[in-house]
């Protein structure tokens, strides 16, 4: 049986997705909506899909499941839509950026009993998938602390950060979500302390750049998050986890392993730097596993609560920056 | 214009072939040929090829490139007859174990002005590559030494062994060619030394399994070469360029970045153990270059002439070894 | 001309001073004081010192400079008579474990003019100088993120613990030190989670042994710490300084650079295991720092402030760990 | 007990050397000669010993054991005087450039039973010592192949080349005592090649700078060695052994563990880049391994065999490089 696909939102994320559906044995892509036809089009053309109108895909009879790829204030709105037409849903992070609008879109795909999987790429990540299997092995006993080191290249245009929601919404969602994660434990509590650093434009637009962040766990459990809108050397993407038996951590990828050396010393190359060439394994594994699950009918991970959860700790992180205290998570 | 490819045998090799095509703007797999009628059909339904007997592709109007995956013997013969029909030829290594069928086959392929690329995939490696670029964009001024480690994880059947040509013939041409591309000048004299340490059934065979080469340039430059038919940590593939102005060198590739410390120290992950593994991209750089090579109507390399002088090299490796002295290569 | 020491305190850390100032250039050992004669005795005999009492090394006309380690709860007093009776004063951290005294003993040590130099090694540590000097330098432009990774081995003996004043006052101190050695400010705020994971005794005993903190500076910098108790994999000392042009990190320390490889990996060993031997270089230039800022007249650093600075961290990191908030920082 | 040395040769081997015993514990460096009175001094100086004239050492009551750290040209002889004197010996290498001479001079060490030692200090590199440990400890099983990169950072003069010996007995020297240590056996040939590529001037005193060789031993272990005069990256200092289980290896050693990383990459430093500094534990390791050989009485290591031996593949190597085939090393 193959899984056939509606791809709702014809830009950047929404071709890789469109190329890993395609890449996927037991997946196809069988039409793309876009508000830009040409777009649509483009994506279509490549893999032998049509174009149609968002309505057309939801209710279409060909069509098995939706990858929304949209800007995000649709998002939940297409969630919905989709859970209604029996749809297996598979959409971008995050939900919305209203932890109650998430909250209602969760009881409609609950009500429906929809399957949704949030796209939180990184645990797809091959290295990082290797770090929690050998957790699960037992490498390091329990888990005590996490670190996580997540910096972007360079910020994007302060245009984007005015609509996305602020650096802990957009940027550190992803790591809330890697050290819930890592930890095995929901975090109970967040502390942020963040600055604006990088650029004076982004402060202006009332975000911060730079920010580190503790996460604990009702047992002890700590995480801490580094981040930044900027790394001259490359996309910095780092997790290490320390337990009771030992450490177990992965490191950054490079465009190569080649080292040249002379009187300066040894230099190594700068990091992947952008996220697609990073995460392009992850993006490929991710829309498989999609695939999988929905075949063989397993509940979905990350879930529509992990989307969830990941905002919680956004949201609480934010009200920490502003009081300036720890913040109990309101999942 | 897209490159219409027959593939001549359907083996391991052949199928990655198959799908670099499959995967290469600008071409295309139209048929499949090889004695196992089943090996064929498997590799055309998954491309969207047909199966065909040889001389039908060797003679098909809709088809303007061969890959000779064959076993080695029938080699020559194909490419003589794919030149003599027109295609443009993709030929594994070696072209044939003996130097004059090469030299013969050599000279039909220049008479017919038959575009021929020989397939020394480690040359297509990424890293290897950046390597040869990082030295062409004088990083370590003037090439003085060359260093290649390379071993296989394990030994083959001894039942390839003794149809292989022996370990020069067999492993360490594509060292042979790696030295070359490396020293930017063809060596001229060859010394080996080696032995038959890993299994002793090699030795029965009248192979050697451990060896280490010295080759000299008429400049003066020096490659070594360390082989073994075992390596228990993996596929170890290292090179080195030592020159005036500093030394360049690639790693080896690992299935991740993960490290796990404990008591015991730090331990990375082994080496990847598989040569379709460690060299997937290789292969498909291998295909794309051919394909752009012939679209564009530009030389062929690496070419059939270095096809015969890496042979040139396993066959002076090989006096070296028999008579105990350094052997001037007779390309 | 010759500094001559007297040594008040011979334990395990007078033992490595005494060993520090004897190869010293123009440096001297001339008397030992401890409670137990033997003690004082063993070290007085190994460097050509006598033995004598305190008070005849604080008032002898023969030695120019005093090396205080004994225990904490005397230092502040020792540093009193010292500088009353004109000698360079040398003392191992903390100063006091209650800030008041701290700040009443650089009261007297101010009136007096006394040089007072303040034992946090690791500034003293050929890497993590390195690290300083390079900031220096301008690699990595402005410094806007600190990462202080520092983990014991194994967590002292409980009875221990509870003289120490606690995790942040007798472990923490020197990553605050080191935090503000690096950010090139003071931080003005700290925030503080801990946990007691290792070991249920020491939280019996009113203590924390896993923390992670954030100190911010007035500019909005930001330093985050990783403490544990407990590194099965040996003596974990890492700093990273990120910053508007770069990274700059020193890396651990290991028994030796050898690596084993076999079908499990690649094996490297564990990290150094014992401050004394992980700081054995940082130990001797800090006396010879010492040996060397008293004859040449110059200020002392870390000074007698730095001591209290670190102090007033631990104690706000304390208070919010007890609060749950950011807590602002007295010096 | 304590081990009295006379010192004979002041130049910068022998102040190493003079330090190296002043700080062994066991040892006391009593007298110094030199044909410099002022070097001799210097040293005697710094370590509270007496000068003397060379046979006033040689006779002392009052020394038990000789340094020879003189010129290369009359080691033999003093080896000679002072075992005739039933002086313990330690002599820097080589014991001569002439092996007859070597073989005589060995032959009165015998037959006066003389304890002696040959300053191979690499064997003492405690990162290099742990390889033999662990190859010991079956880590790697049965070693197979070795492999040695041996680079000095620049050439030295070319008035100490002509005096050398050649690349080979001055040089090369040490790696074929260290392929010897690391194989466990003894080589019974050798090939190398070589050329003048890092100085021309090297190539008109009549000696080569750019060297790889192979040796064999009788069971078919093969050790490679890869040597310039000239690296700019520093003094590279490799070993590497491959064995039936795995592989092991040791690396090169740098000034810091600190690295930057920015858009060009991430930089490591440089190598150290002075033989004293690379090896100064090698050298302190060494005279303690003397000085506790003497005490217990045992035999020496590396002995004047050693010396013979490593002498004995150089001369092979000169033989092999002139007539362009696998020399037998006549031991």
């Amino acid at each position: 049986m193959t899984l056939r696909f509606g791809l709702l939102g014809a830009g950047r994320i929404g071709k890789v997705h469109a190329g890993a559906v395609s890449s996927s044995v037991g997946a196809k892509l069988v039409a793309v909506a876009d508000a830009l036809p040409e777009a649509a089009e483009a994506i279509a053309r490549a893999h032998g899909a049509e174009v149609r109108a968002v309505d057309a895909i939801m209710n279409a009879r060909d069509i098995d499941a939706v990858l929304i790829t949209t800007p995000t204030d649709v998002h939940a709105d297409m969630i919905e839509q989709a859970a209604r037409a029996k749809k297996a849903i598979f959409c971008e992070k995050p939900i919305d950026l209203s932890i109650e609008r998430v909250r209602r879109c969760l009881d409609v795909v609950a009500a429906e009993k929809a399957p949704l999987m949030i796209g939180f790429n990184r645990r797809f990540d091959p290295n990082f998938r290797e770090v929690r299997a050998r957790i699960d092995a037992g490498a390091i006993g329990e888990v005590e602390m996490v670190s996580i080191t997540s910096r972007d290249p360079a910020p994007p245009p302060v245009g984007y950060i005015k609509r996305s929601g602020g650096l802990f919404r957009d940027m550190t969602i992803h790591d809330f979500d890697m050290a819930a994660f890592l930890l095995g434990e929901d975090p109970i509590s967040v502390f942020a302390a963040a600055s604006n650093l990088v650029d004076p434009a982004i402060g202006e637009a009332g975000d911060v750049d730079s920010a580190s962040l503790i996460l604990k766990t009702r047992t002890g459990k700590i995480a801490q998050i580094s981040n930044s809108r900027r790394a001259t050397y490359g996309y910095d993407q780092r997790i290490e986890a320390h337990g009771s038996k030992g450490m177990v951590a992965a490191e950054n990828l490079r465009e190569s392993t080649v080292e040249v050396a002379n009187a300066s010393g040894y230099l190594r190359d700068p990091l992947l730097n952008f996220f697609m060439t990073r995460y392009t394994q992850a993006y490929a594994n991710e829309i498989a596993a999609f695939v999988e699950a929905v075949a063989g009918g397993r509940a979905m991970s990350p879930s529509g609560e992990d989307g969830l959860k990941a905002l919680a700790m956004a949201d609480a992180a934010l009200k920490s920056l502003k009081d300036g205290r720890e913040v109990e998570i309101a999942y």
